[in-house]
């Protein structure tokens, strides 16, 4: 079992670029549909070097090889790939086209496989290296595929029909809205590929990724509201089929590249985002006109309708009241110091399952002890795994996938000694600073046309007075039962390189409300709460004004609150913010779990 | 005098356009260096239609003319623009491109002055106007000239010298510096065309430009540090001579585009901004390979140095002294009913006159009374003057030009009636809640990197709390004894099309602080003082830390306070602020002044 090493992987991809007369071949984690999470049938970038984490790309030349990684793999990189084989590069300071230049000599032949890549990216990377006399050059199939001998197969379950009183609007009607955009562009069709996108204007889901409950398919919607549907025929069960109706063709995965071609004469859009390389390829190739414009179903999908909104509702208190069963367990249990990390995370995925409706984890859940809470996207792991010490702080994130909404709350407790002990006052200091621009976030006032660039400094205002910050967004958008971060929208500065700060806000959105503080080896801290934004009644407005209203209702832990650093109508916000939980939870819970609440939630 | 009707002036302009083979031809509001205040030389938009406006632009053809205004100025084009010769049109709803589109036939031929109008403008119009066959013409000389037989001569005032002890850094040192930066990026030399770059880079100044000590000239910089300034022979006196030295040649300013020339197999930039098309043109053909940068005075012109920021301070103190003079004769005299708004204005700029510095006003005055205050932007003239009645809003927007440094403040006060009366609640809960957001600013603190676009929400939340905004920015730039607007900094929404809400915000920096409310014909309230960027040093902090530093010096009206509405916090800033006003207010000020100025700081 030669291939068991990655050395013995790195040359053998080498033999098969040789074979294909390649000088080399760029290796990004990603799949045919742009997908944040990717299945493990296309995780090539961890085969290929054993690089665990989830953002990074490999280059590998018959002679070189560097894996590059941002960041927040600095250190994971070094441990888990062999500095024999792979030279480091960090991102975004080193760049793939550079690196090209220094190990490629004139008439290179630099592979990439047109399924996993954007157009603008195979652009951008041809503009750095073509005055080099470096050639990229679309593979015909991933060489890499052709070497991993027990590559797993794409999963083959089966779709699922999104119920109406779920979705809240047919699929038809949104292939109806969607025909009136093309009108309105002047355009024939649109293909898309995002995944989530194909879920919601389909009113379908599935089970193909992690965490994100898609199918693993493309839809290319016309003009007169038809669409044609490409899937594998397996996942089509007879109810999904009845569904779809006669105006969605169901027709098989692999023939979409061929339906590109069956466009000829039409005028088609793709998002430059969501759509790789090859299809804009096979647009132009099969003689298409092709634009590209946002994909027309992600704002739609991003402004929630009534049915969307009460679902989040609803999943949000059952997801709440497992949550708070699960915080009191670890008040209780985890002052022995006997729990860790990973124990206390299945704990509180068991709690989440008691509820009978949870599809899945909405994200692997990050089980924070101590210094690993101060790194904000720690994923635990048999390595990383510790005993959850007395005397600490411990950070929750962690979130379900429920048919009618998907979850995503943080949650920061102080975890007791035997002996009782208090947090620090730096502990206090600062956890009441995040929560101060927690609360100023959520009772934000805003007019229309603000984006969320514009209101980020809401939640930083209290840190920033006392020097200190985080380095990560305060909000990103939520699914219904779709992915557990989706655009467009996005809290965050503006000009960060995330996309969606710059996205007016509309009422129907869904958000996190997410501050934080990290102290690199000692505690972080975050508050996370989803918030939907509504219009706001206010007497003598001029003009529509906008604001949150809270969605996640579970205990804040009053001991890491220092009280003489908030205002009466913070105070009188954090009161009637667990008024509310009591009254959502209350009626959830038995015992000692309802008695917990109960006393979780008094005034301060 | 047949010239003088503007059907008339346009009929000649037609002659002219038909003698030189054009269909048409565009009229801006701009000189040759892009500046915001244009000199009566260069009023050729005002000529031709009558419209005093300080922007927007008219385009004519030989059958057609149009007039293409901007929001504020729609009712303000039909008094002043006869309809029967132009048709009056909206930007940015309208464009220029499509406009000519509709009246042009393929083949028109449509002149711009090359000397008037960015490389940028040149070609975002060929790209709309091109296919459908419309070529853009550069002409030789501007058309309205030849036929504009009054038209003022450029001035003639001399140029003076800016003495190191208020600029703070030599002319040598800041040429030195654009050599690093020539080294830096490659380049061979830089057209500086901006009126106040070129002044700022070789401590000249001029008297030019109403509210702009600026003198009309161009600089081309050299990586030598040695410089070649275009100017009229007649400005360049013995002690101005003296002081450029031996590093910078003086030479006519008609040689300026044969200079382009001589730049011949040289690498040389110009800042897209402020470069007009004839400057690049004359590089192209020329044959000198040309770059588009930002001018490389820009930021360190921004970032003001310890004897400017001293400058600043100085002349603040001075101008709070005579703007505080000014406000007790209005509160004293205006409740008569008999003083008008132009009166007003004189009187302020005599008081700032008395101080003997002053070298002129920074802009027109903006004397508003009752509902002129609601327009951001009036100015008032023989036509708009009103008395100002007693018992209203007044609200007097005005600065100052000293050698020491550029001054620009708002204040608006309550002018009572010889009765005795109060503001009503609403006045005083929207006065108030600007005062709210004027302390935010004031008060923020911010990491490095922050970019002002993040930090504009701050001054706003109050007031949209309460359902209403302003429809303006909240800080500009300013310059040192330079340009009351300056960038490349600004606080403001982003997106809104306003450049600089991207710019990093640096410790040295001066910006306004002035958020407002307007309620259309009632009345207006604006608080501006201005404020310097400066270091914070926080304990414990990560990082480099800002936050703003007070500049401005005059009270706020108590009686337009409502103080149940501020904090604790806030009501100790007022208090603060006014024992500044008074220590630094008292020592200038004799009698009934002091006395005036003593009670209006007393502690709310």
């Amino acid at each position: 079992m030669l291939m068991q090493t990655h050395e013995a992987r790195l040359a053998a991809l080498r033999e098969e670029l040789k074979r294909r007369d390649l000088t080399g071949f760029v290796v990004p984690i990603s799949d045919e549909h742009m997908s944040e999470y990717v299945g493990d049938y296309a995780q090539r970038l961890a085969w290929l070097t054993g690089f665990g984490g989830s953002a990074g790309f490999a280059a590998v030349t018959l002679d070189h090889a560097a894996i590059f990684v941002d960041g927040r793999y600095t250190v994971q990189v070094r441990d888990q790939v062999d500095e024999d084989l792979f030279d480091y590069r960090s991102v975004p300071g080193d760049s793939l086209g550079d690196w090209l230049k220094e190990v490629c000599q004139d008439g290179a032949r630099i592979g990439y496989d047109p399924w996993l890549h954007t157009w603008n990216w195979v652009e951008k990377l041809e503009n750095a290296v073509e005055a080099s006399g470096i050639a990229l050059v679309p593979t015909d199939g991933n060489p890499i595929d052709a070497v991993w001998s027990d590559r797993p197969s794409p999963s083959p379950a089966e779709a699922i029909v999104q119920p109406d009183d779920h979705a809240g609007i047919s699929s038809a009607k949104k292939r109806a809205d969607v025909a009136d955009w093309l009108a309105d562009e002047g355009l024939d069709a649109v293909v898309v590929p995002a995944l989530d996108s194909v879920a919601w204007l389909l009113n379908i889901r599935g089970c193909d990724v992690s965490h994100t409950p898609v199918a693993h398919s493309y839809v290319i919607a016309h003009g007169d509201g038809s669409a044609e549907l490409f899937i594998a025929p397996g996942k089509v069960t007879p109810e999904v089929a009845q569904h779809l109706g006669n105006a969605v063709s169901v027709r098989p995965r692999d023939e979409f590249e061929a339906a590109l071609g069956e466009l000829a004469g039409k005028i088609v859009s793709v998002d430059p985002d969501f759509g790789v390389a090859a299809i804009a390829q096979g647009l132009r190739v099969g003689g298409a006109t092709f634009r590209f414009r946002q994909d027309p179903t992600i704002l739609a999908k991003a402004i929630k309708n009534e049915a969307e909104i009460q679902g989040h509702r609803d999943a949000q208190a059952r997801d709440g009241a497992a949550v708070s069963r699960f915080l009191r367990w670890i008040e209780e249990n985890a002052p022995s110091g006997e729990i860790d990390e990973l124990a206390a995370a299945t704990k509180l995925e068991g709690f989440r399952r008691e509820h009978g409706d949870l599809r899945d984890t909405s994200f692997d859940t990050i089980s924070a002890a101590a210094g690993h809470a101060a790194l904000p996207h720690y994923k635990v792991d048999e390595d990383s795994n510790i005993p959850i010490p007395a005397g600490s702080i411990y950070l929750v994130d962690s979130g379900g996938q429920y048919p009618a909404g998907t979850t995503d709350i943080t949650r920061t407790v102080w975890i007791d000694t035997p002996g009782g002990s208090d947090p620090t006052t730096e502990m206090k200091d600062r956890f009441t600073r995040v929560l101060k621009g927690h609360i100023q976030i959520d009772r934000a006032v805003f007019p229309q046309g603000t984006c969320g660039g514009q209101i980020d400094a809401l939640a930083r205002q209290y840190l920033w007075e006392a020097g200190v910050d985080y380095a990560h967004g305060t909000g990103h958008g939520v699914g219904s039962f779709l992915g557990v971060h989706e655009g467009p929208q996005r809290i965050a500065k503006p000009g960060g390189g995330q996309a969606g700060t710059a996205q007016e806000l509309h009422a129907g959105m869904i958000c996190s409300n997410e501050p934080g503080y990290y102290k690199p080896g000692e505690f972080g801290i975050r508050i996370e709460n989803l918030v939907l934004i509504a219009q706001k009644d206010i007497e003598g407005a001029e003009g529509t004004y906008l604001g949150f209203e809270t969605l996640t209702f579970v205990p804040l832990d009053r001991r890491l609150i220092d009280k003489s650093l908030l205002t009466q109508t913070e105070i009188e916000w954090v009161d009637a913010y667990h008024r509310q939980v009591r009254e959502i939870l209350a009626p959830q819970l038995d015992g000692e779990d309802r008695a917990w609440v109960e006393r979780e939630t008094k005034p301060l």
